[in-house]
């Protein structure tokens, strides 16, 4: 179970942060069961040797990064699931990806919601971990809305059991909650009991272009003034092209934004709500706008809006952030990420989960271009600082991990993080757990 | 601000939970802003002296019953709100009632979904604090749903602000949700931030009536299978016709068990939907089942089975249940609870959020009667009992307090246990926040 091989724990080594300070673990293990699991925490805490859980290693602030002498715990070989259409639940192990999990529930007419963009290659138990979003989010909410028990492996060994599956449950502290966004910080979760829902109905589409920036946040806030999209998403001219480099699909190269914007209402109210916001983004001055009720059509939209991270890395190594603000000041979000860009002499592309105020702005540049790169994270910094003066986060679903942490007390202040390490003190008296991750 | 006066200490010794066991307080203290809860906790801090926190004293599980010596800190003039449409939030102090919170937002063309049956006696803060339910939870879910952040007065009188209006927020652990459902045990809250919901659209209501139990639990596992109703409410024979003694609205009062299920499906989907849960009541036996859009008609039906509890008060003094199981144990927890009642000899009243699992068993007992009192009393723990062994919760919205403290371990264990006295010594090192309720 133990593997030592410095080939193998070279790709254990970071996640798609890419820390460069990434250290060398002391060895992975990839257990299949919550009692090997156990062991192992429980060896290291006899031992005060660091642990880093990981998941599928697709996290984007350096969560499970490998740290110097550190066991690496791999839960990807823990992937059962059940399924209760009854109780409208499903009990899954932390390796499946979420795609998995999409595709297990649906076999029974059911739905997993959280859609991060990364949905294929990521974990469920790093979605847990990171309290991690999606698109869906701005209807339907985040992973800590569908978390409702766990299995969970604390710092000296002990698994206990959380909730269960129950909608109400008011029985003590709402633990389960606390360990959701943890980051691995608390503890290690084997095992997550997910409330589903039925099947989401068939979805009509809008995309929508614009000629400026302020014409694409009017209709963001006509849209989500008028009712609740199940998907309202933001990419703009730089995405847009990277995106058209690599698919082909015929998007509008000279707009300033894109918005793709979705809604799930039953029956023939999907295409109401569509014609609502189809004229939303006219009335804002959309330069085309085009709806469809083709499921398949839609998707494809979608797919491009999921495709720009992976487009925009091809054009270079991404600063990725994900900062979020209240809807209300997106527009100065957006606004000031330019200023910044502009003052740093460094591309920013920006898109967003914009109905939700969540935006990821991507910081491009040339990791042999020492100035450039130097930039890039003085960008990356005044991003952060400039959400926080907006009211916003510095992390709206992919967590603080280690490449955020400098900026968290800032966002939450001292007594906050006092409060946070008195917690992280009692729950992990030796600091064993992802050591040096949000705390 | 100080109160001592024994009279108004009388009137604030206990809540609806009416424990004979409560205590004398010091004094009372009815703070109308942060700045005195926190210089009335920092005393207590200084002083160690044990704080009792409450707000409108509807609980029903004994979380605000007066201590010996305690401070009672009321939140009853801390009333103030903000509701903002645009990013569909309320920032509200915690004396507010839930229906003044319901009402205000209500002004702007939006809704705050959580409804406790006593929505318009019972406290936003007591809300939070004990992670209230109500009868739209099914599908709407539970209060913890739509906390977006805090002010908290910790335990030694630090103020500290947690989450903000943001629908997505990865920065730090998830403190807010901790603090949800902590019944006054880790902190005071001060302020709420709660996303908010567009109008609920018109519902359209179903009531039935049933022969046996049997076909009701039958009709309700049908319903949940085939759609998410907005409601899905049960009463007993005992409860239809307490009610139906009060009311005089034609109850049958011949029923074993009456239904009260509503959608509210967009425009005529409501309407589609009711039918498909009249047919359901219908396939499973109902005497008599009727269906109305009329929404004061269907209003009149929920007001019945609101009015269930205060009904059965009138009989006599209730020992109040909040036991939950997973959905498709309803049927063995309702029928256990049957054969508890004949064997203590005691009458119990079931009511319930069928569609969540959430039952009330109301136990009616002569309190001038020793030995029914004493039969009530073994009823009341052996219900929970029964309820664990069903893989449920001994309190699914009304919290833990201090009457439902003894089973507390027997639902979750004693690690769960232990991580809860850790989580509890390290923010309230002195034990001054609520002692003796929950841990």
């Amino acid at each position: 179970m133990v593997v030592t091989d410095p080939d193998v724990l070279g790709g254990y080594r970071q996640d798609r942060a890419f820390d460069p300070d990434a250290g060398t673990a002391l060895a992975l293990v990839r257990p299949t069961a919550t009692e090997q699991v156990a062991a192992v925490v429980t060896w290291a805490h006899e031992h005060r040797v660091p642990v880093v859980p990981r998941g599928a290693g697709t996290g984007l602030s350096g969560g499970a990064t490998a740290q110097d002498g550190a066991l690496l715990l791999s839960t990807e070989r823990m992937r059962a699931i059940t399924v209760d259409p009854v109780t409208r639940t499903a009990v899954v192990q932390p390796g499946l990806l979420n795609a998995e999990v999409k595709r297990a529930v649906a076999e029974q007419g059911l739905w997993y919601p959280p859609d991060p963009s990364s949905f294929e290659i990521c974990s469920i138990g790093g979605n847990a971990a990171t309290n991690a979003g999606g698109l869906c989010c701005v209807k339907y909410g985040v992973t800590t809305d569908y978390v409702l028990g766990m299995e969970v492996v604390l710092a000296d060994g002990t698994v206990v059991r959380l909730g269960g599956p129950r909608l109400k449950d008011s029985a003590g502290l709402s633990l389960t909650k606390l360990f959701v966004g943890s980051e691995g910080t608390l503890g290690v979760i084997t095992e997550l009991t997910l409330r589903l829902l039925p099947a989401q109905p068939p979805q009509s589409t809008v995309v929508a272009t614009f000629p400026t920036m302020t014409a694409a946040t009017e209709a963001i806030l006509a849209i989500t003034g008028a009712l609740r999209p199940s998907m309202l998403e933001f990419m703009d001219s730089v995405s847009i092209n990277a995106v058209e480099d690599e698919l082909r699909m015929g998007l509008d190269r000279n707009a300033a934004g894109l918005l793709v914007a979705r809604s799930d209402a039953p029956g023939e109210h999907a295409g109401h709500e569509a014609d609502i916001m189809l004229a939303a983004c006219e009335k804002a001055g959309a330069t085309e706008a085009f709806r469809t009720d083709d499921p398949e059509e839609g998707e494809a939209f979608c797919a491009a809006r999921r495709f720009a991270i992976p487009a925009l890395e091809r054009k270079g190594p991404l600063l990725l952030e994900d900062v979020g603000v209240p809807l209300p000041r997106l527009g100065d979000l957006i606004t000031g990420i330019a200023d910044i860009a502009e003052r740093r002499q460094v591309l920013v592309s920006v898109i967003a989960h914009a109905g939700d105020g969540n935006t990821h702005p991507l910081i491009v540049h040339d990791p042999n271009n020492a100035d450039e790169t130097a930039r890039a994270h003085l960008a990356f910094g005044e991003i952060m600082a400039l959400a926080i003066g907006l009211g916003g986060t510095i992390t709206g679903e992919h967590g603080v991990g280690r490449l955020k942490k400098a900026w968290l007390p800032d966002q939450v202040g001292p007594e906050v993080m006092a409060l946070t390490r008195r917690i992280k003190d009692a729950l992990d008296p030796y600091g064993i757990l992802n050591p040096g991750a949000v705390v």
